[in-house]
């Protein structure tokens, strides 16, 4: 239905890849130079389809198709349909973006219908966190969540949050600007999966319920580091012996604990060489469920299992919590609403958790928000070999215009 | 019976420890400055007992006693006692140097007595590798196998073997001078164990019989780096997960195995973040074995062992094989004319093999080896913690004249 818009997202998506940091790559972090291209081309579109556009004081882009008239006295209401601008180093073309230029498509696809609430398009600025160590700079914006010490946050090059809004020409005292009113109704983000899911279902949509909670811990094993020659088997306290036996450990309960996820993706051994017995070993445990109590459970369960291990091998280990993030439910009435519109689109309907944050997850805390998944093949994202299909995207325009006429239908009655 | 000799010997080793490029610590590589000092107080040491003393081209310092006047026609014959003089960085005050030490206390002790064989102490000038990477680098100097190509090779500065021999005023051309000739029969080595063996036996004193052989290898276990979050355990292949099985795997083939150990002792993933599963994951093998079949076959079986573990798991695995030394066994009749001195002077005879390359195993390539290991205090070394006591000092004094003498019954009869 929708084919040919579908095949003009993905040459957006491609052309606004080349505005980038890095030749030949994709690299664009919030407010970076490039990102005035981005802005320059949405907003050119966005104006020519009649849409109201401004860049707030987040750096977000933000451009408003207005709401068919109302009958006097009625409340305003609006829609946002949004996702992030900015991207990883050496990123792919559809992560984050597609989901900008999915809403702009959408609007494109009404042509001159207008619906009994206004569409806000939303380009986040940040999303990746890169330049600033710290994520979700520009839906916090949105959220009103823009706090004075994310503003004081510092770059690698000293700049702050602040200075980096200036230097684009913006104010940072003017974050009330940044602020979703209360006309808005609800929330909307299309995203790749970023993950091997659908592509291995084979479907082309998935309907997010929830984005997992995350628990992030420093664990450090210590023991003595000593002669690989002259310490017999016996007489060792090997730190990163002990670490590898909790690894297989953590695999294990993963393994066996449905829906969860649980990760050691960053190791170190002291002194580290071929010929000394560690003496320390610091790794990372990275935890998500969708069920927070899940989480939680199997995060002590994990710890439990460091501090047996430990404990048998007579070395130490101490536990650093870094983040502990609860699980944010999608709203249950939008996303009923989309499930709906993807079955009428004539998909299969899988619902399931992000295992990735999300833009949404920060919308949420202030309306209610709703998140489509596209398939994403072989589950490559943060890579230059992102893709997405031209059917995919099709199917998702489609359940997309579903969703704002049941939505359009809700708030007419 | 050497009681005074062995606090003497002590407050040696402490005294030359000083002998250091960093104030506070030891710190003595090849040839660097504070080796001067070592070579300046021993020199005048052996000098004041009436050796000769030169420093040979590999920067070994040597010192000869005369034997006893000889019978017309009989061939002159030399013991060598050595170990070396430089140290790891933030050394002890008794790897190596205690056995040069150690040396010349047995002149001293022996007084006017003259054997009928001369006696050569040698301070190897580099046995532990620290500067060009590379260990031995004196006792291949008196084996003869101090090659054009180690001449040639550089330390972290760019500067040659070659050149750091010039620098010390010697001439790298006169390598012959450095090589052991004809008279020599024997070599004998005190060393501290660096290692919790004696030390949990309650022993003072350890023969060594072999010098264990040693495999090192590099593995590389290769997967997919995904999404921490989106990536569910079943479609994972995660080189870090892969890696720990097999450092457990390690562990326990090495436990099973008598008198084999097995160490892993360097890790890294890539990309090594918290939230990404490892793509690789690099590991170092270190396995020694007295036995050089039992080793290869552990070294094949672990090799074995990840190549299983990686096809179970849909990774690669490559193995790079980086040394395989074989073991160097003592020579039998001086080894028994050790364990004999050790036992006539009182204590237990445990024989043992040394997990740590030492001199010994490259002297030995030339002429009878024996070695005689002390007591560790805790197994500390390569730290300034490291230590032995006077007792232990005495025993190995009082074993290594009862061993100069059987020597001498030999070679008189």
């Amino acid at each position: 239905m929708a084919q040919e818009t579908a095949r003009e997202v993905i040459a957006w998506c491609r052309r606004l890849a080349e505005c980038s940091e890095e030749p030949g790559f994709t690299t664009r972090p919030f407010l970076s130079e490039p990102m005035r291209g981005v802005h320059a081309q949405l907003s050119e579109w966005m104006q020519r389809l009649g849409m109201t556009v401004r860049v707030d004081a987040a750096g977000n882009l933000r451009g408003v198709l207005a709401a068919a008239p109302l009958p006097a006295g009625s409340p305003s209401k609006r829609l946002f349909i949004g996702s992030h601008l900015d991207t990883v180093p050496h990123a792919g073309a559809f992560d984050g973006i597609l989901g900008v230029v999915m809403g702009i498509a959408l609007v494109e696809l009404l042509g001159e219908k207008r619906l009994p609430y206004a569409i806000e398009v939303v380009g986040f600025s940040d999303e990746e966190g890169v330049r600033f160590g710290l994520p979700f700079i520009g839906s916090r914006g949105l959220a009103g969540t823009l706090s004075a010490d994310v503003l004081e946050r510092r770059d690698a090059r000293g700049r702050t949050v602040a200075d980096a809004i200036r230097a684009f020409g913006l104010d940072p005292h003017q974050r009330k600007d940044t602020v979703a009113g209360a006309d808005a109704i609800g929330y909307l983000e299309f995203h790749i999966e970023q993950g091997p899911v659908l592509d291995r279902l084979g479907q082309p949509l998935g309907v997010v319920d929830a984005i997992a909670g995350q628990s992030r811990l420093g664990l450090v094993f210590k023991g003595d580091a000593n002669h690989a020659g002259t310490t017999p088997m016996t007489a060792r306290r090997d730190a990163l012996a002990g670490a590898a036996e909790w690894i297989t450990a953590v695999e294990q309960h993963a393994q066996h604990t449905h829906g969860l996820v649980a990760t050691v993706g960053r190791i170190e051994a002291h002194p580290g060489a071929t010929n000394v017995i560690a003496g320390t070993c610091r790794a990372s445990l990275d935890v998500r469920h969708a069920d927070d109590g899940t989480r939680t459970a199997s995060v002590k369960h994990l710890v439990d299992a460091a501090r047996d291990i430990a404990r048998c091998r007579s070395l130490e280990v101490t536990c650093e919590p870094h983040l502990d993030q609860a699980s944010v439910p999608m709203d249950p009435a939008l996303t009923v609403m989309l499930q709906l519109s993807v079955a009428q689109a004539g998909h299969a309907v899988h619902r399931m958790t992000s295992g990735a944050g999300h833009d949404a997850m920060v919308v949420a805390t202030v309306m209610p928000a709703a998140m489509l998944f596209l398939r994403t093949p072989g589950g490559i994202s943060h890579h230059p070999d992102e893709s997405v299909t031209a059917s995919d995207v099709d199917a998702a325009l489609t359940a997309g215009l579903g969703f704002l006429d049941e939505l359009a239908r809700e708030h007419r009655g």
